[in-house]
């Protein structure tokens, strides 16, 4: 039994991972704190692995507490600089058998997506990425588009691929984003959460690699994964891929 | 049986044409011609309708000579003008039981889409256009999205539809291109051919209509349900949805 | 400003109705009952139209004492039997102005996605149904993927159309359920909620109909939609399609 | 520059190979041989690599006389038994030096796309398959889906997943074949050539891989992946994700 304590535990994110552990038959909940309440109670002696999912001003801070208590921690807050992680490789010196991971997208399904299509990318023409969000998001395209451009990018550059084949003389903007030379288009539409569709084509073929978050449960199964892969790899990990068995 | 020629039979489209007739066994080949052979040799004592599929700079002056000689015309030639259709027109007035028939598309799943998305149109807050083609393709978009764009806004207009609603502040170009207050996405990629992805949604729920071409023989069971159909509509028709029962 | 009271308006249905009428800035909410309230406190003079999600057994009785207060109806409980129907043309007799509406399903993708099918239905060589659907569902295929079997079936009967070709010789399963000639698939999946995917082909080319139902707020459009509508057609109809413009 | 010979030039396969290997700038085509041709005339004084597109009662001849003059093979004919490939392995042990890879599919994006299913499928609850052809195969599932099958079952088997959830109570058949656990969908469409797609769902997420093989050209960009390797890998390897980085 996993004894899990949730940090932010009244937020969005939060509740929803109080209702994962609950649900988890493998885990125990044991405390729930949120701002004003002491963060030191959660220590080695009763939690196994806090879940930290606060504000970005306040995620460090929580981070070393829970790491000078002996506590692995599975932090899901925004807001990570470079800054702030060699902070905590400082505090972990003196912790060499705690793992902190924090993860910039718990969607498991996102994460495949971008990791089989960096794999993908050097077999294959020509690639695109379709990213389809609700109209309610402001930025354009979404991080994760942009991320994953780039890593298929990278992939193609360190395999010397061809440039993508595009006879296009005239568009007036339907081509998209140019992002890494590959075309990113963000569709807005009611309805929908938060989508990913990569395109592969050479001739005659076709891959195509989608992932659909369709609301904030879809982060729970990545969120459970790492509390389950906790101590693990001791250290400061980022991003799912590292946890998954790839 | 209905009897039918082939004018341009050694083009691409027009041995096309001539092998689905050889293959539909409620029609009959009787005159294959092309560029350099007589066209006044298909009459209505062989001929039923004429299939012609040659080049702009020629297809006036066919499809004159075959109304002349009393034979129904099924028309893919491009290039079509006001000017060009109001002296196919003039030509009708003295032989009122034919029917000349334009399409500048045949393929049925296409022209069904674009149909269905007009109908569509007005019960949803949100619409979006992905048109993917191979990247030999000179424009972007798609003559068959924009056409498809105007149709879902006039459709909305019509309706009194609010705006679409959309709250993107920063985009650099991923959102593509806005026709007619419809955002319209290009991609090209090695081994499509040509495909239109028409997205709805509300609150809650989606709809997408998608036409995928896969190749040249799409165009053909379009291209025999205008032969079936001549005749039943007399005069200058423009459009298979004008042959459709929608 | 339309008048409108919620029956049943505790329930998961009826209370997304509550706050849907709430949102609209074309309506207003007057009344919102339940099981144990009394009904007959919603009359023509403070309501326009009553929305009723009840129970099967308590739905009847409902709209006719509705009817008989002299308010519009528009009915999303299920149960409704020819005899249920036929008791309600009867109370309506003596109020000729009044509409009564009942639908099945007040999704509006599906509903428009079903009409599609069947106009599609007779220009296709080829055309097979996939639903999918959360695992918790314990009926496959869904009533809709039945529902829109028969009506693309009927469709082409109607036109005389050829039997779909398919030359499996052996399947051992993975073929589905043929209904009404149409084979249907029913895919279970967690994440999923209701959706419809139908497929048609021809040589070179394919049309997709889907329509994605993400949750329960996808019934909200079709609701809304209907409430507008009452009055418009008096008697008792039945479908979403009798108050779409298609 | 690699000097391939293609082995059942005149073949549907085998001539689409020869079409490949012109186009391709970094190789050269030497011999192109048939039946009833000598094999023999192809050597390592002229060929470094081999194609070898016959029928399975001859292919097994052709390699082994291929080896005995120290070409590398390329082989894409079906009916590899144990036994056959054993005889290969015998003849390779005097030319350690050379390779012979045989590929039950050389579609890039079939293969890439089974390799990640595979990945994946360990970290999701639910997994189907949905296989689409055209309405001329005689069998169903295909034997690309059998086989998918039973790799994300062996993989959810060693990571000791819990069996997918199915709550469902009746069905008809509509829920496919299970094949190794995992219900398989085969879906017979005019129009269609080869396609898979496999979908993983998760709570409030889905991950949808899909693998379109639209014509014969499919195969050649997976061939010459093949050409380029050969030698890299003495010996006999069976399946192109052999010759992938993955």
């Amino acid at each position: 039994m996993i004894r899990v304590s949730v940090v932010g535990a009244h937020g969005r994110m939060g509740s929803n991972v109080v209702s994962a552990v609950n649900a988890a038959q493998d885990m125990e909940l044991v405390h729930t704190i949120d701002s004003g309440d002491d963060i030191t109670a959660i220590t080695s002696g009763n939690t196994d692995v806090a879940v930290e999912f606060s504000v970005p001003s306040a995620s460090l801070d929580n981070v070393l507490a829970l790491i000078r208590n002996d506590v692995n921690v599975v932090v899901g807050t925004t807001g990570w600089t470079e800054d702030k992680m060699n902070r905590v490789r400082e505090e972990l010196v003196n912790h060499p058998q705690l793992s902190v991971f924090i993860a910039p997208n718990f969607a498991i399904s996102t994460v495949l997506a971008e990791h089989f299509a960096a794999q993908a990318a050097r077999y294959f023409e020509s690639a695109e990425i379709i990213e389809l969000h609700h109209p309610d998001k402001v930025d354009a395209p979404s991080g994760t588009a942009l991320h994953t451009a780039h890593k298929i990018s990278a992939a193609r550059r360190e395999a010397g691929c061809a440039p993508i084949p595009d006879n296009t003389q005239s568009d007036g903007g339907s081509r998209g984003q140019i992002v890494d030379d590959i075309h990113v288009h963000a569709v807005r539409l009611r309805g929908l959460n938060a989508h990913e569709e990569i395109l592969f084509g050479n001739a005659g073929e076709q891959l195509v690699i989608r992932a659909d978050s369709f609301d904030r449960s879809s982060f729970m199964p990545g969120v459970l994964l790492a509390v389950r892969h906790a101590g693990k790899t001791p250290g400061l990990s980022v991003g799912l891929d590292n946890y998954l068995d790839l």
